[in-house]
């Protein structure tokens, strides 16, 4: 399969590093009710100004946790994000998620909004099908019009630091 | 305040009903946490072929209810939506929801992926502020790429009638 | 199967329509993903000091709504509460919750602490097999040294009123 | 402060490891919104009965990651759990939280059945305040009579495998 034509500023051996832990980060899952796998990718920016090749970058992998109570449960992007921003991750050049879909699964809408308090709207989430094929959209594509801090932090009474 | 030239099928006084309802739900709202109180409002579809026009239109309203554990609190379209569902209601003709913000706010993604569930990608979503301005757009235009039932359901080995 | 000796306060007539109106509500399911329907129903106190027998119960179902993404749906105790609370009710003589199960099922950790912001430690949860059987315990014994709005509302810098 | 008598087969250098751990973790909390920073850690049980005095233990650190929707947050125990799920941990001998708290602060219900999926009803729940006491209940205190993978798993039609 081959690449999308635009890798929205990753460089092929970092797009090829995604796509490989994306895939394999399948395998972690916790999915006795679903049986449906997913796996979840970041690539965490380099702090700063620092530039990308430069810089060692990190990449943080997630699946999905399951519940017998299943609204308890935590989708592999939203694993995938808490790991990073609790190891002091706080921007991200890219995310992706990987099924053993025909087509290419779409994070849902509630890691749409989760990924979005940290996400830029032009960060490219990167979705792959069970063959490995890949599709490419900006987050600011998948949830516009988002609702963010913006709407709650800073408003009279509602300072928060 | 004008309403939007497109209604999406509502009639100007379906619009009319929606909005002092939405507008109004905001008061029902549980929100100590976020001093952030939400209104909701469903138009379900009248069932079947029937003719909007001839059948009284059910109006579903509800309010966020947030909870001292965050991530346990409820949003008002969720709210709206389950009773809706609950009630016996499988398809809408309109979401409206509302919010004390200088611009309209937008459903959380949570919610766009909760709604989805039962509404069609080209059901209106209109979106109030506090003095109810409004802005309208389609479902689909909030949630593109959604992931929804037929990625789950009748899948080899996850049949669930 | 026999009601169980002790009603904590409620009549046998209240007791006996709040499980019809429980075992009934599991009807109202949505739930394609478990296949697993739960109803659920709450006995709004009447207001004030008003004496229950004077004052005309009211009865709030729920039903559990399931999501393609499984952590987005709603468990039967949370649609019954957010639609009581978002009609105005703040406190509640009991909970009942029914599932097609050879034991009673119980409501989930999540569903506990949701109820906890609005009922007291004493309240009666009552649940039931799917024979009718029943066992009742307080909501104090099924979510015992609880957090709750006290620890985190009147907080130095935490005042929401 | 004093450690608690009971260690719950927790080595005293196991113990204070776990707390030490368990304390700072709250500095990677982002919680703008609540502005309660929640620090979490699992310690990994040995894999299969190796005696875990002779295994290096593994300890899991988590935080809360809030969310301007606030239900689409993640609490510190989750975080944690998640985290080491997807790590390959399936077993665990101890789960510690710590809030800024004058009594230590308990995991919310949602934790409580999230863990419940992993952790025995035996398992250690130490919690701490914010001057390091600690008080420790089991999960099965926390949790009981609970809603678990054998209410789903394995019922005529549910198989899962
Ligand atoms: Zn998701
Ligand atoms: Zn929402
Ligand atoms: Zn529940
Ligand atoms: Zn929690």
């Amino acid at each position: 399969t081959e690449p999308p034509q635009n890798l929205h500023g990753l460089s092929p051996a970092q797009f090829a590093l995604l796509k490989q832990k994306t895939l394999s980060a399948k395998s972690h899952a916790y999915c006795p009710y679903s049986r449906f796998p997913v796996g979840a990718c970041l690539l965490a920016a380099p702090p700063q100004a620092t530039a990308a090749a430069a810089e060692p970058a990190t990449y943080i992998t997630g699946a999905n946790v399951e519940n017998a109570s299943y609204p308890t449960g935590i989708c592999a992007e939203r694993t995938a994000l808490a790991k990073a921003v609790t190891d002091g991750h706080r921007a991200f050049a890219a995310l992706a998620v990987a099924a053993d879909t025909e087509t290419p699964a779409s994070p849902c809408g509630m890691c749409r909004q989760f990924v979005r308090e940290f996400c830029a709207a032009d960060m490219p989430v990167f979705m792959f099908d069970r063959e490995g094929g890949c599709v490419v959209v900006t987050l600011g594509e998948l949830l516009p019009m988002s609702f963010g801090p913006e709407q709650l932090l800073g408003r009279e009474g509602g300072e928060r630091a």
